[in-house]
């Protein structure tokens, strides 16, 4: 994977420091808190899936009924996860680059065996 | 925003799809079931920092005893976050940059009362 | 600890049993879909916290912008934990029992490092 | 519901009293750092199911591979909640007894959309 980034998530990190700047943000912004908040977005996220079998919940992005919950919940956990990242000086680009580097070791293929990281 | 990508996660997206592809792990990667393995990810990352105080956690990356745990959770949860956006046909771009313009309007400049979303 | 019960949950197990009778609810009562559950509840109740000083915490059922939130949502947590450990036919009072024995082995009286499980 | 505990959790929320003295772990319990660590334990719990369909799950606790596994995730997520909410001094069985008469007026019996609390 030399010389390609796997994700590029800068803009977004700068996007989201301003956000804070402009709202005196930073004070609550602590990696712990980041985290819990995370952890929030995620319990949210989860429950529009919670009482779908499988199969429906392939279609929760299509069901109008929960098309813009599922984008909005999405992007709310990309926003604390890019945030905690930035906060904690993490690379995510570089993390996400060695923990599948990692992953293949661990993991050969055809392997089948669903992965428990 | 207009013309700026906040995000592009495109080609861990492909990297993921491979990645399942050679292990015939897509039979396991039901939007339900990868809501689930976020939720996993997020609890280990959580564990990092339920006893720090908020300025201990912010050395958490720096710490050499933490400091690679964190950066895998990190890239854990961004992989389950990219694989179940890309299993759902959710450009996380668009909707991160819709939830920005949208939490714009509701958390006005200057308005210090943190997010609740 | 023999002769004791740590806890008693039989009556809100049953009455759980009985209100998803009334709403034919075992439909949706899967072991997988109540730990889902079990997450979003989570999730609601750690958005109370996310914020908030660990000292400001302490005051969160006294508050009373809180007070009623915190206790629905630790409830609602009881709720989801009793009704998947009575589905999946585990006795939380005997399991309860057998993870503090464990852990007085595991954290000796006298170690003030926290427990992590 | 008059005159029935749903719930006595009270031995337990002395044997986790006296557990933590013994340790000085009160300087970690929290409400906020307590509400992480049930986050953490129930991330725990999920793992066990998420790759598993509905159907799998039914067994997780009769299945030697996970049975032992499950049981104590179960009794970590109840040792959290019933210790966050001795902390606070929320009492569960009320907390329950109060949920359940508001969920009766919500959920009306015969109504099988299921619970989102």
């Amino acid at each position: 994977m030399a010389g390609k980034r796997l994700v590029d998530v800068s803009e977004l990190a700068v996007a989201l420091q301003t956000f804070a700047n402009e709202r005196d943000w930073h004070q609550y912004h602590s990696p712990k808190n980041l985290a819990m908040a995370l952890t929030g977005e995620v319990g949210e996220l989860v429950e529009l899936f919670q009482w779908l079998t499988e199969e429906q919940s392939m279609a929760v992005a299509q069901d109008e009924r929960t098309a813009r919950a599922v984008r909005d919940e999405l992007a709310d956990v990309l926003v604390y996860l890019v945030r905690l990242s930035d906060v904690l000086g993490v690379d995510l680009n570089q993390a996400v680059s060695d923990k599948l580097a990692a992953n293949s070791l661990k993991y050969p293929k055809g392997d089948s065996t669903p992965k428990r990281s």
